[in-house]
Order: structure tokens, then sequence, then C-alpha cells
């Protein structure tokens, strides 16, 4: 009907809310037709995830609900699911209808990268939406209540994290905290729980500082979690994993967190793709395609070395605000400007009161980073919802 | 090494506890030796059990240290499981030791009956201790957090519960109470899950006011239930149960609360029982044995028309009563007290608000009856710990 441009926006993850954010608050007034579309009708926080996987906190504080983050009357928001992009005919397929656009900007996130590493997609869990970790959690404890009445099978009480990443290594610190808890309400001998993170790179958290590293590793150790960092998973069965030279790991509960790639989609669409990833151009876009804009784990950044960039939340924001500029910058035929990841800092945490981190150049571990840590949980809750989602959402910090 | 009479109370059950507390405020000081045996090193209220299972309340409120309730200067507690009985040897195997008596009681409590239905012990759960409630709360939220990623699976949403007595009733009262929590919670489309009660009987709740029944079934297939009167279970399997004439109901959840029955550790002990009860003399006493006295769902009381008394909490305690006035009258060579049963009336929870009963003659239903099975719980802690568990435990009610 109109003849004003239509902006599609596929997934509301970190990359796709920075974009509306953004586009409702630079857009003037029928200026553009905005579209947003996400599976769900909430936002999730990845970067929190690992509570509610282990059952820290409440998978509610994880989530919100896109109604209260986008204004309804600027951008229209779509519950749907992508089930092709079609980029010779500027539509986008989903399951229950079509949508055609001028620009197509894609966040849809990251898939669970197993390497081919046999029986990982049947028989492991993965911490990557909420449906995902309150699987997780729920898989948890439903060993402890099954161990009450099956005693000798202590293998309900092994948790294998595959994967000593952010992600392995945060949600291990979140489980380890956990654990004393169950133990208490099902009355169980802690002694008996066994938290095993597995890693095949010879280092937990490769790239990161290694004196953090160590002081991580000694945190964790000290909760009670085991180590086996250099040991590749070979195989995952519904018994356990199998590592090494054919050692195997009894366990009801293999948790990979080894790896993440792009999107199916992406790849089905045609696009250029590393592992299901765009190598974006320096505007954000997909090569030969000046209208489609790709973002967060869907693409693919390299630094001035020519190595890629860990997709993270904080350049996926940071993405979206660009993303959002060059939208604008396009309708109005101003010049577009160029994405440079500008790395703020990183924290991990490591449960309740520890964390490390590198930030404004420095190291942090202990109290402090873990203060760090939610003053970005809340620093992100303010960006995107203001003072109201900090309060609603922030009491859990 | 004394030589005062040995007393072995076997189970921490409305039997043993109560017997238990009589001992200890009517024997005198060093009059007998009073040992109390109990798997767990708590006692546990097998008519609270329904809404931990369903989820409606913590485990906690259905149970109590057993430290908090007998006095072990007077008493002896013994934390074990027993292995055999051996009435000719006046002794008792635990797992980890034997105890010598001289007057055993039997509180044991009964196990879970199947009816040589294939599957039943296999596949389906039972709500008969803290233990299997927790698995039944558990497996239950499972389902859920699995649905949501198996979305074709609604057999996850299927809750099947066998049996239609006083336990299928109030169990499912509370499960329906429950299932508009999960499926906010989980964000589950409430119109995907059932409930459905099989009971193979011609009527739901056999033997008690047909208008109150009819009330009963009303209030819950209101809750959504879905009855099947007068059905057979044929079999249970992994996935679900067959009844009638070959027909597959698809569920991963079988509560089966169908029947009970006495304790295997009776019947190898060499009396002589009917299902695992033993027909007690009007004492209480095994035939034969007059040192053994035998309690709640191990034993068979039959009523003046020479039908058995269904096994219940009232009548436990009030065999536990009776029993601890024999055992002083033994030792003091006064004469028995014969025991009677004295039905007091009968109350069964539809979930929150609702109920129906029978008691001091009159058929109560709704919010009174509601009210009056409060007060009964109620009178329970008041009789077991006195006003400080009242107010630690009734709390829920």
């Amino acid at each position: 009907m109109s003849s004003i441009p239509k902006i599609v926006i596929l997934g509301a993850g970190y990359g796709g809310v920075l974009t509306s954010l953004r586009l409702q608050k630079e857009l003037n007034y029928n200026e553009a037709d905005v579209t947003l579309v996400n599976k769900h009708d909430y936002h999730y926080i990845t970067t929190h995830l690992h509570m509610p996987a282990a059952g820290t906190d409440n998978p509610e504080n994880a989530r919100v609900n896109i109604s209260k983050l986008i204004d309804e009357f600027k951008i229209d928001f779509v519950k749907s699911t992508v089930v092709q992009i079609r980029p010779q005919d500027r539509k986008v397929i989903l399951e229950d209808g079509t949508l055609s656009y001028d620009y197509l900007i894609i966040g849809l996130g990251g898939e669970s990268e197993t390497f081919g590493i046999p029986g990982l997609g049947e028989h492991a869990m993965n911490i990557r939406s909420i449906n995902s970790v309150r699987l997780i959690r729920e898989h948890i404890e439903y060993q402890f209540a099954r161990f009450k009445r099956e005693p000798h099978r202590t293998d309900y009480l092994t948790f294998v994290v595959g994967g000593a990443g952010f992600t392995g290594i945060e949600f291990i610190g979140e489980l380890a905290d956990r654990i004393p808890e169950l133990c208490k309400q099902f009355d169980v001998d802690q002694s008996l729980v066994k938290i095993v993170n597995i890693e095949a790179a010879p280092t937990a958290l490769p790239g990161f500082d290694p004196e953090l590293v160590e002081y991580a590793m000694q945190v964790l150790q000290k909760k009670g979690v085991t180590f086996r960092i250099g040991t590749a998973i070979k195989e995952c069965t519904p018994d356990g994993v199998i590592v090494g030279e054919g050692e195997e790991i009894k366990s009801q509960t293999v948790i990979w967190t080894g790896g993440v790639r792009g999107n199916r989609l992406i790849e089905e669409a045609g696009f250029e793709t590393m592992r299901g990833r765009v190598k974006v151009d320096e505007f954000l876009r997909a090569p030969g395609h000046e209208n489609v804009y790709i973002l967060g784990d869907n693409s693919l950044v390299f630094n001035p070395e020519g190595r890629p960039y860990p997709p993270t939340a904080q350049m996926a924001m940071q993405q979206g605000v660009n993303c959002a500029h060059n939208l604008v910058a396009s309708i109005r035929n101003q010049p577009l400007k160029t994405y440079t990841f500008v790395n703020k800092g990183t924290v991990a945490s490591l449960g309740k009161g520890e964390a490390i981190g590198i930030a404004f150049g420095k190291k942090y571990k202990g109290r402090v980073a873990a203060w760090l840590k939610k003053a970005i949980d809340i620093r992100y809750l303010f960006i995107i919802g203001g003072i109201p989602l900090v309060l609603r959402k922030g009491k859990f910090l």
C-alpha cells in the first residue's frame, strides 16, 4: 500500500532489538515501514541464561516481552518462525505467511556447533534459549529425584559440561552453587555429586588472560568442579560421554557449550557463508546484497590481524546500533558508517560473588569483577528498557 | 544388659509414631527399653503426599524429623532398613545390625499392589513416600520442559492416573490446580494438557456416598479431568497405557494409585498373611505370636459384617494408641484391651477450597468440607507434635 521503504528485521536477539530500538528513535513519521519478526513474543538475555539453566535464577528474569521493548505504533511485531529467506525475490517466507522487504536485517542467532561429534546432537542439551535452559534445569532436578528411587545410579548425579568457554565456565559456576541446595532439598550426600568440565583445547577460556583463567579454575575447583582440559569428547551416548582413548564418563546429563555456528537458513538462502556465518562488508551488509544486513552470531567480523572476533552480545549490540544508522542513512541517501568493533571488556561470572574480567584495560577478579558483571547486566537492561526494566528484572542482580 | 523388657517398633508411620508417643508418655522410668526403627530420619504424613506430588505444596510440609517427635531420653531411634524379621529368634535383622526384642511392633507400611498388570511396576510411579512424590513432581515439570523442545510430543502433556480411590482423586484435584501454573511457567497452551483418571470399578471412590462421588466428579471435570470409569488398565508401557479392548492412551506419565498391599517382609517372616497383611487378633497381635503387634497397612481388621476395613491413617493411629496400651498392660500383667475401629469420618480434598466428606454422620461438600479437611490435618499435627508442630508445618493449610 505505502510506497515508503519496507524494513524487515529477523530475530529479536541483541542485534535485532538494538536495531529496532534505534530505528524507532531515529526514523521520522512515515519514513519507513519496520517489521520485527521473532519466533517468541519475548527477547531473551542470552548472557544471563546460565543462571536459569542451573536453577539459580528464574527464567523470567532472563526474558522481556517484546511489547515492553518496542513501540507498536512505530514498529510492527510478527510472532512467527522464519522458514526461508529469498533474497532474489526480496521476500521472507514465514511459517504462516510471507513478508516482502526493501531492506532485510538478519539476526536469527546461531545454532550449536557439534563439530560432527557423534551423539552430541541427540543426547546433549544446549544453553541457547529460554526453552533449552528450562529443560536443563528440570532435567537436573529430575536426576536428583530419580537417584533417590534408584540409589545405585550414581550416574544420575554426574553432570558433564562440554566446553570451557564463557558459557561453559559461567554455567558450572552457577551449577556448583546450586548443588548444595539440591542435595539438601533431596537428601542427597553431596560427595556423590560430580561436575566434570571437558575441554579439548589446551586451556579453559582459550584466548583469555592466563592469570585470570588460573584464578577461575581454582575458584571452580574449590566448589567441587573437576576439569578435564585438553581432553576431547569422542562421542556422546545415552549413558554418558567417551573421552580420550575410549574412557567412558557415565552421566545422564551432558550439556554442550563447545561451539556456536551460524544459521542454516542463511546458508540455504544462498549467501556465501563459513559455518553458517556471513563475512559481512564494512557496513555489515552481505557481500553482493546492498539491502541485506547481517548481525550477531550470523555475521563474521574480522579483527585487524585477520582473525574473526568471537560473536558476543557486546558485538551484536554495537552492530545493531551501526546497522540502524546505516538503514536511516540509506533511506536518506546519506553516506554509510563503517562498523568497527570496540572491545569494552569482558567479564565472566564464576557463581555467587565471584568473577573474572578485563575492562578499561585492567584485570579484575573476585567480588569486584562480580560487581562489574552486575553493572554490565544492569546497563543492558537500562539500554533496552530504561529504569522500569531495571527495576522489574534487575532484582536478581 | 538390662533385664527390663525390650520393645522394638518397626516403622515410624502413623501406627509406629502413635505407639512410640504413647509409650513415651505411659511407661515409667526403666520399665521398658523402647527402640524405634525407621528407614528415614523423618516421619511422613501420607495423607498429605498428594500435594507435594502435584507440586502444590513443598514436600517439607509433609514430613517431620523423628527427633522432633520422640524424646530420645526415653526412646532410642535407629535409622536403618529392616532386612528380615525372625519371630522364632525374637530378632530383627537390619541392613547394618541386629536387634533382639521381647515385644515387636510391625508398622512397616504397605507396598503398591499392581494386581499383576504388566508394566505397572516398571513404568508407573506411586504416591507412597517423600522420595516417590518428589519424583512425580519433578517428572511432571520435566515433561513440560521437554514438550517445549519437542512440540509434536503431546504425550508429554497427558497425565494418566490409575485408580479413583482417595489417593487418586485427591491427587488429580491438586494436579488440576497445578496445570494452569505450569502452563504459564512453560508457555504451554493449556488445551493441550490432559488429565485422564482410569478406574476399573464401576464408580469413582467405590463404597463412598454416591451423591458426594457425583459432586466430586463434577468438580474435577470442570477442572479439566477426563474420567474413564469402569475401564481397566490392561498394560502399562513406556509409551502409555493400554485400556479396554486394546485402546492405547499415549502418555509419559502414569501414576498408579489403584491398590495397596501389605509388606513382603511380613510374608517372608512366616506370618499368615493375605496380600501381605496379617489378620490380627482382637488385641492387634499376630495369631500365634503373643508378643508381636501388627499395625496400619500391615494389619487386616474386619468389620462386624466380616469385611476388611480399608487401611487408613485414622485406623493406624487408633491402633497405635491401643497397641501402646496393651504393651504397658502386658508388662504390668494387666488385662489387654480389645481394639475396635471407630470411624470418625472421612474427607477427601478435591484441590483448593473443594472437598467432600462424611463426619459426625453428616455429608459435607465444597468449602465446608475443605475446612474440615484442614481441621483434621491440623489435629494430626497437634496430636503428634503439639502447637509448635502446627505452627511449623501447618502454614500450608
